[in-house]
């Protein structure tokens, strides 16, 4: 019997099936990533496909996600698709296509301040072109600030030393290794570095076909000492790149990063492939443990990360053999399974990890495709519920170097909170879900080309600005802050999240469900609208409120308020921008003056960067793992009163959001 | 077209071949060792096999090597016949065996002193037998004194600690690698180790599928500092195992070593397969770096390695997979080709080894099988021409810790001399060949079972004692320095080493050339006499004369003569026991009181399982390699006269052996 095959287009790619076959697993099959938020369990409707041919079996979950014209187009959810014994030509639209997606940056945030938006249409500027490389979606700015450069300078994790040794002759005749280690003990001016064994098979050849000059790869992290990795002819002492890697739960982020400079030479993001498994960290455990073991997991997160550094490599013309060494910073849960070790002791108590700070490792053992002899290094853990990923952020805002008080809040899948200074640190951890980072939300995405990053609506008049200045394509992080603040302002939705003025041009009611229309279908990509639910508006709601109830538990147990904190360092997958002033419209941050608070993107990727370009970075990292000490928020009760109070836009408690009080009086009292 | 089979008997394996095709080289292919002394140039006769059925082409040579009636029986050299289109049964004499080859030894030394010499067809007894695995055939004697074992006490490169870990609590809540750590740190009292981040594999279900029990293989060598490479499940403490090779020219030798005692388990010697390529070190070179490459160098010393270390897994009922750690010495050639390094520019000035001081080596990348995780340490050379295996040799005798004057004579395929104390070191080389080894001699064999080791004439009386006590098979370094001091003594030959008392019942002449037969056809095993020619006679006086020109240009450089040295350690092949008095009445030893003279049998394996066992040793052999001076022999016009002047029995100056003036006079006075 013939098997069903199955072309994906516009990618043009056939792979044979099965009666009974999953759309979404062939996808992955045919090497094609679909925008899969929620693991395949039809709740999220990020992976719309239109069947063009072909009888294909639905759950009828789809009907929960499209209207009447998409559903007759033929559109379904490739997560509840399954094939009969046709062959089904399938056409992939672009929101919901993953692969090849590029990282855009922009700089120019002119739309809110000089209050001159250009159009959500207009193409991308040439400055904006240039600088694409330069930063990640959700730049840390601290990039542009000292504490992102290594302020002891640039001493790299791996650092290619280019010699041109004296030929031996009889009165110098120091074997081929020992005058290795002499001409590089002048130029290193410390401890003598050792050789890997791997180094000497061929050396002798390799020196005297060429000339007797060589680059050598020392790699400072080997257990503390110096070691050569790696001997290769000539000159390639400028070929040395490193990978940051931030592992999240829901998006991996990788930067390519010049060794001979510090300087990123280009950033890419994907969906974390583990998400088929399962959405956040729990479920995963779960599969790790109970159903499909770890190892589905492992392969997945390191074929990701192997995806973003083959794009890094080709946007950036080098091989992917030119990377020398990769720090990743990830959640306890993730760099478990980066790693390749069992996550399910974390989950229960006494909730213990196997190891918080790990060894090196060697890429070539895990499946990485750098250079033969590359190194892993993972920033260290705190415990099972605070990663690398918060230690890399309290690395990359310094703040655990400096005597004022400082928070550091990481919005991502977990919402992870910091607050201490150079003596303690204490971290809590909260389950926030993925709303900022696109997922949850009907029309979410992550801040790649096309997202709506930032939004203003004055009356009837609404201004988005895209990621790209592209075709809307969705909603991300930024964008969704915006949206819900100025429709609280506007009056259009209520503190609680409710739509109130059905009469806004932009409202729309559709299957008794009330959203807002962002982007009208004749603006968009996809000829479909960008909405925001009511749904959407209580997820972001959640999610915010976790994050602040955290933050409030976590200060009031050492007895200090807001307004103690120095400084406010906010981090996560929002996109390039943030508005503070709309952050703390909505309650995701306290009320504090704005100065105060500094928006510094991926941190978790920002650390992991000082790190690779910095041993000493690296060392002080570990001493921050130590330092740092856990605070259990689920064995306190007045946690989830936190939560409950926190569900409001943008609190229960108006008295905690003076500055809001005042803005909403002012607007209403010009409009 | 069908290709001839070749059985080989009495294994009975059957190979397909070619016409045209080698004989030894189809015994390689069928897994089976033939004795092959000289590399299969059809130059030392070990090789005899004989052809039972099928037709063979010969180049014949065999005619020089055998009698009318072997020849008749179809007797050949194995190097050089080849096949034709016949198929072939090859019949491989015992004496021409190498698989399954036995190390025998024995304690008893009372033939000589006592006078109640043992019938030479006496079984082993049973006190022999059951210290069969005590040593080696040539044992270090230092073995049953002090300086053999660490005076510093077992510090193994590799100790294995178990552990039993009080599991997890919310209150001692410590990562699964950390709580390894603390458990050993109270156990160590010594810097912390860290681990191998293969260890953290599988980690948390070891640890708690085995009730916290486990057992940690920590490496004391790894860079300085301690790593844990493996952990195991339960107490696996008691079954730890490290093997010291001595990598030899022509022999390899292999000792178990129990590491929780420090105590040898056992000790297997084998031809090196190298051989094939060439007998010596510089034909091994040619072969590495102008015709066939260092890889199938490389592969013979690996596999023969291999081969040993399955012997002793199975005599001493182990999995290879026990043996946790490796150090082996070997001359720098012979460390290269172990190593898979070019030993190219060691031949040509300036003489530059790739690496005098190697790293250590992991052995699975070598194919050396044993722990996955095993390491392979091989003690520093200190020169091209200066090795490891003397560097061993000095660690084994102590010399370099002692201010009295010592030298440390090592008699292999290279005769190598160390002069000095723990203030300065110098030491030198010379080719002496095989001879002591039993290559180059017609009757010639290692010290394995059947190897005559000793021998007395009197008149007409011919005593012998063979290792094991077994049917005569050959003659070994010992035997053949007995025989030849006993043929002068007696007057059967001359001090130039010409027969002269051709009426002796025990001198033969064949084919012109005048022969002593040590053991009649008629007690041998294959029924063949055992003989000694005048070319083997000539070529112990070559061998010796070096190793006696050497010694002799050395001291005389260092302003210094024999009676300054306070103590002499003679090492070799010899066989288990050398007469030291013999061995001065050949003038191999300088002719001083025989107390200062000890023989310690193989110092290169006894200094490689002294480093084994004890890391601190290992770091004085590195010292050593450091502090030694190199004396180049061949730029000296001295040593060829001195040389020349050592090509007699025992020296042309008779001045220099006072002691065997008087010895010769007394025995033709008792005669």
């Amino acid at each position: 019997m013939a098997h069903p095959q199955v072309t994906f287009h516009p990618n043009n790619v056939t792979v044979s099936g099965q009666d009974g076959e999953r759309l979404m697993d062939l996808a992955l099959k045919a090497g094609i990533d679909i925008t899969n938020l929620c693991g395949g369990q039809g709740v999220c409707g990020s992976c719309r496909v239109r069947i063009i041919r072909g009888k294909v079996r639905t759950t009828g979950k789809q009907i929960g996600f499209m209207d009447k014209r998409s559903l007759e187009a033929g559109y379904v959810l490739a997560c509840q698709t399954f094939l009969t014994k046709d062959n089904v030509e399938v056409w992939i639209p672009p929101e919901s296509r993953m692969d090849g997606e590029q990282i855009l940056t922009d700089y120019d945030a002119s739309f809110i301040r000089d209050g001159s938006p250009r159009s959500a249409l207009e193409p991308l500027g040439k400055k904006v072109q240039a600088e694409r490389f330069l930063c990640y979606e959700a730049p840390c700015t601290l990039e542009e600030g000292a504490e992102a450069h290594p302020p002891e300078g640039l001493r790299p994790i791996c650092t290619k030393v280019y010699l041109e040794l004296p030929p031996p002759t009889l009165d110098d005749n120091l074997s081929d290794l020992d005058r290795i280690y002499r001409e590089l003990h002048k130029v290193m001016h410390e401890l003598t570095p050792r050789a890997h064994f791997s180094c000497l098979w061929g050396l002798a050849r390799l020196l005297r076909e060429n000339d007797w000059r060589i680059t050598t790869s020392v790699y400072m992290r080997d257990f503390g000492l110096p070691l050569i990795r790696a001997i290769e002819p000539g000159d390639t002492s400028k070929r040395n790149f490193g990978v940051a890697v931030d592992v999240g739960t829901t998006t991996i982020a990788a930067q390519l990063v010049d060794l001979t400079t510090g300087r990123p030479v280009g950033t890419e993001a994907s969906h974390n492939r583990q998400s088929q498994y399962g959405e956040d960290v729990i479920s995963r455990m779960i599969f790790a443990c109970t159903r499909g073991g770890q190892s589905p997991l492992n392969m997945a997160v390191i074929s990701t990360i192997n995806t973003l550094m083959n794009r890094l490599a080709q946007g950036a013309g080098i091989r992917t053999e030119e990377i020398t060494c990769i720090v990743a910073a990830g959640n306890t849960t993730m760099t478990h399974l980066l790693l390749d070790l069992e996550p399910c002791h974390i989950r229960v108590a006494p909730y213990i990890p196997t190891a918080n700070r790990v060894p090196l490792y060697h890429t070539v053992e895990l499946g990485l495709k750098a250079h033969p002899r590359a190194t892993l290094h993972c920033l260290p853990c705190v415990s099972s519920y605070v990663g690398g990923d918060i230690v890399a952020g309290v690395l990359a805002c310094g703040m655990a170097e400096r005597s004022e008080l400082s928070a550091l809040i990481d919005v991502g899948t977990n919402g992870e909170i910091a607050v201490g200074n150079s003596d303690w640190l204490v971290c809590c951890s909260a389950s926030a879900g993925p709303a900022f980072e696109g997922g949850g939300i009907q029309c979410g995405m992550r801040a790649t080309r096309g997202a709506i990053e930032k939004a203003e609506i004055r009356g009837e008049r609404v201004r988005i600005r895209t990621v790209g200045r592209a075709k809307p394509r969705g909603i991300c992080g930024s964008g969704l802050i915006d949206l819900v603040a100025e429709l609280v302002a506007e009056d259009i939705i209520d503190q609680s999240g409710r739509f109130i003025r059905m009469d806004h041009p932009r409202v729309q009611v559709r299957d008794d469900t009330a959203a807002f229309v962002a982007a009208e279908a004749s603006e968009t990509e996809s000829g479909e609208p960008v909405i925001l639910t009511e749904d959407d508006i209580g997820n972001l709601i959640k999610s915010k409120g976790a994050v602040m109830a955290a933050m409030k538990v976590l200060l009031d147990s050492l007895g200090m308020s807001f307004n103690d904190l120095d400084k406010v360092y906010v981090a996560g997958g929002f996109g390039a921008h943030l508005d503070i002033e709309k952050a703390i419209f909505v309650g995701l941050l306290p009320d504090i003056p704005q100065e105060r608070i500094q928006f510094i993107g991926n941190s978790s990727l920002a650390g992991a960067r000082l790190a690779l370009t910095s041993t000493d970075a690296f060392g002080r990292a570990e001493e921050i793992s130590k330092k740092m000490t856990y605070f259990e928020l689920s064995v306190r009760p007045e946690f989830m009163n936190e939560f409950v109070a926190a569900l409001f836009l943008p609190h229960t408690q108006m008295e905690l959001f003076p500055s809001v009080v005042k803005a909403i009086a002012r607007r209403r009292k010009h409009a």
